[in-house]
């Protein structure tokens, strides 16, 4: 990182981009309310600090080892000087403000009356953002793949998203599976997610990032947190910070039945919240993948520190046709948006109390 | 399981225990409010149904085949018809009860004086058990292993344990590492522990349970929560179902810096409550191996459904002899204490008015 | 699997194709020495195995529940009756004959001189195939990705493999990254190689597939077995069932140090080859991460019935730009070479002595 | 590590381990072919090498930070200056050597027929030592736990096993799975093994160790080398240094069927020989869990350079009490042990003739 002077000029900043470039890397130029610092993307071991700190405007340099430096809390502090996290603003929603935000709807979309039932449900519920899958990856050739199997279903089904988004107010967010799908689904999406499976696709997170809207990402089963923030530095490395962590839990161990389909790791929520400034949210309905576990996982956590909580709802869980057994009703969602916000409220009080 | 009449003699009670007998089977006899049920202790294959339910006294017989059958909840509802858990209670305190209990003290009792002023401290800031270890499970046999290595100093310290929970008015308990520490454990503790690395160890288990104390048995980090169950079940067979089972995390996945210990598995926590009728509790501590978590993670557990919580706590973090870096002060245990009470009564009451 | 009589003619082969197409299903057409035997690829629940009995030409229907239906063994057995397995054949190579077969290169191209002249030196050593990368999937994004980090730089990089492969006729190999490589990759290379991280990339797998190339498909460290066919499938059922599948290493356990990269699971090969028909390979050098490990164990995946072994070589690993410490000299793979060799031969002059 | 002179006297010799006693450490002397090393067993941190290096007859003083120092294979080269492994030596048997020893026999005795009549057959089919399991550590309370269950059951199953190895002449191997237990075997076996789950039991291993007889540890399958060095120290830290490592299996990852109980990890076969001087055989039936996989791993695992192969053979493995799955017959058994000591063979000669 290039920590710049407080009076830097911009022609001193081209300066710097510039000689980076000539080195064969690129500048990430954040000002904020302090000052400049430029973060470097690509391999510090091409440049040297001492060069570097001879250039007009340098205040200091730092090179550093960790794989996220864009992404790093101690990045945006230094320009920013702010302790909070940066949050994602979508449409009238904020991520990561102390106000957990409720992101609900089908595991996929499979038909428009369908999709619109659940949208009004939701809404109805308290939910402030609608998800919706339409490219579904699925474990399973043989397995229902989405609407978005056709090229023509895919773009029929993320126009009813974006019309039910619409309808009833909510910013809309859908995955995007494969490359070729970044282009269509950001024309209709407000939010672009990448799934657990995806998290390691760098060609898809480069692709997705350079989309310019946000993206939520899912960490893979079977990453560590190291990794995951490794791979979120692939999307603010193309230049789009407004990323949304979420855990959606990690592999099982041991021999015998473990009840749930993954372990979900609520301890990456304060973890992740100290060495990045994005925001986390959580998926309680794909780690569990039972439905009991949803009320009293969505208020773990929140009292683990969550930004939010992704949920799946489906009025007739039955005939859902994928996930079905992790799928709550619009009245669950409710109770666990209302008792969630009540939990949030009470730490929230009782830490400002306490300080 | 055998399921008798209700108005089964004892004789016939006898008479179904003499038979299990002689086909080289244990008898778990359970009398609750609504009728006694027998459990089968060994291979239910031994003997046949058809031949069970001929037996005077016998209303039904249900071969089972799952490891553990004595301390599930079906089995409890049979002869209670409670949907409640079984709590356990020590002195006055009650685990399993609606509010949560707090378990807490140093990691290690190194010195009298140290016990005496953590256990002062810990009940000033809400504790209900005191906890300090004495034999303790190192991973390298060159690190402090506890002043339980000499037979002296582990009846001192065993007995300062004893005079500081005598003194501060709580409970208190610690840590049976080997078949050998039985006795003399058993002799000072309210509640015998049984550590994560030793949740296989089938003979201490038999051991521990036959001494008569209540029994908190820590979830192996590699295990999954069948085998945490089937191991259980060793000590409900050996007459002993003052059982209290403890989430302590699991080995974290994926290449790189997981941040933490292990992966506090909270899902665990819902699940438990749904197989058994036993209470459980969470260790944040050891999950973490770091203390900024463990204020995060106490609320999450709370939130989850923990029936309470054991935490380490030191007054000087860099003098502890062992896990210093996990240590919280206690006055950070009263800021959780009173936190989770908060958050326990938030979800109580919500529930309360919603159904 | 809808199996055909030996006298089913084409008419009424394509009458069952059309019913499938009917019911929103495809198929997959096998025709073997034995009879023909129809693949349903799709939700097989969508259609009854009655009324495809009824079919002309319809000998027998079964309905499986496996994700892996079109590379089962038994698929192949029902129609060409042969218990080897179904060989890839690439230029004059064989994989999954009775020889192992040895792929060996640099794990990135760097220049066009450091690939000949690792080139010339494994077909020195006994190469069979020549492996270089061009689009290298690292953890950090300010790492080294490869040359194929630019469009020309992709293009070069992929010329010189192909003139090295030419040059030392021996065919070549490399990874497609992400799937707007799959067009020139397929241009120049023999074998299409989609990486551990990319094993879930269900779009990735099809555009690679319909490139009509052999597919070397690496086991991700995260998935099981079953998942690992099951993505395997997604490349049969795009049309392509020249599929290579290569164990690399899973997660490893535990805390503490692991002295490996990943845990190399041997017992996937035979488990893998009684699954299916594809031949398996093993790549030691990403599993051990360290060079001193891959002697013995490609000598133990040879004991094991690899059908092959893919290895990283470099004539300086201290200047290799990626991962030269698992990187071993052409002297080194010669001895790998000749040692492997005569260990098969051993083996299977035993096996047919024995039987 | 002290490393004394060459000319180091008794008296020298006594008095460094005089001065670790009054700092409250222990000693183990080494004396080798080249000079005596004493190594110190406990905390290093209480003790200065400034000051050690004081005391007459010591020439060095290396303190180090591993957790496995006595079996380091560091610590061996410093006083016997050889690069070989210790074997370990149990009747007429070495485990170590360059020849591979083969333990075989039932997963439990059952009665003394069925034990005579496997022992009889695995001498036949080339078995060096005899295995037989009187403890078994179950999963299930439920489940046949060995002979061993009653106190006559386990004296007569041991006295069986004595007489099995004494007229078939072979040394006999079986589990101690409580600290109860080690008298009893120690007086009937010459080999005492600690099953996995027990590997992480500090009291079982030092109990264990101080019996005076070669002990065979195996690895838990959630441990890492590392770990599974640093208990395997406790053992050599109570004066026991005949300690005979044995890879197992470890968890399995990923979701969906695994096919296999456990991942063999082979690659822990070369790492252990280099961290430690200790022999290191394989356990391919627990692993494996199906009696298919054997042959192909066990001919992996002395590819990959073990000492030996413990496998479990039954004449009638439907009618096993225990594992009846991973059972194989004295023929295949032999297959094995002749194949292995063929493909031992051909891999010697080759590095002989390469070097």
């Amino acid at each position: 990182m290039i920590i710049m002077n407080k009076a830097a000029t911009t022609e001193e900043i081209s300066g710097v981009v510039n000689d980076l470039k000539n080195h064969g890397l690129a500048a990430d130029v954040s000002t904020g309310e302090i000052r400049t610092v430029i973060g470097i993307i690509g391999d510090e071991s091409l440049i040297s600090a001492t060069h570097l700190e001879t250039l007009p405007g340098v205040k200091e340099v730092r090179l550093i080892e960790t794989p996220y430096k864009l992404i790093n809390r101690e990045y945006s502090t230094l320009f920013d000087g702010k302790t909070e996290s940066r949050a994602v603003k979508v449409g009238g929603v904020t991520i990561g403000n102390c106000e957990p935000v409720f992101m609900a709807g089908p595991c996929a979309i499979e038909s428009k009356g369908q999709l619109m039932r659940i949208a009004e449900e939701v809404k109805g519920a308290g939910a402030d953002i609608l998800r919706g899958g339409v490219f579904k990856p699925r474990t399973s050739v043989h397995s229902f793949q989405g609407l978005g199997s056709s090229e023509e279903g895919a773009e029929q089904a993320l126009k009813w998203l974006r019309e039910a988004g619409d309808k009833f107010d909510m910013p809309v967010i859908t995955e995007v599976r494969g490359e070729s799908h970044v282009e269509i689904v950001a024309k209709y999406a407000d939010i672009l997610q990448i799934g657990s499976r995806n998290m390691y696709n760098q060609d898809l997170l480069t692709k997705v990032a350079r989309a310019g809207k946000p993206v939520l990402l899912k960490r893979h089963f079977g990453a560590s947190i190291e990794e995951f923030l490794s791979f979120a530095e692939y999307i603010a490395a193309s230049g789009n910070k407004d990323i949304i962590l979420c855990e959606r839990g990690v592999l099982p161990v041991g021999r015998g039945k473990s009840y749930t389909r993954y372990v979900l790791d609520l301890q990456a929520v304060p973890v992740l919240q100290k060495e990045t400034y994005l925001p986390t949210v959580v998926d309680p309905s794909h780690a569990a993948g039972r439905r009991d576990l949803i009320v009293p996982m969505s208020i773990a956590a929140i009292g683990a520190g969550a930004s939010g909580l992704e949920i799946e709802v489906h009025y007739n869980a039955k005939e859902a046709r994928c996930d079905g057994q992790q799928m709550i009703t619009a009245g669950e969602l409710r109770f666990i948006i209302e008792c969630c916000k009540k939990v949030n409220k009470t730490v929230r009080d009782f830490r400002e109390e306490k300080t």
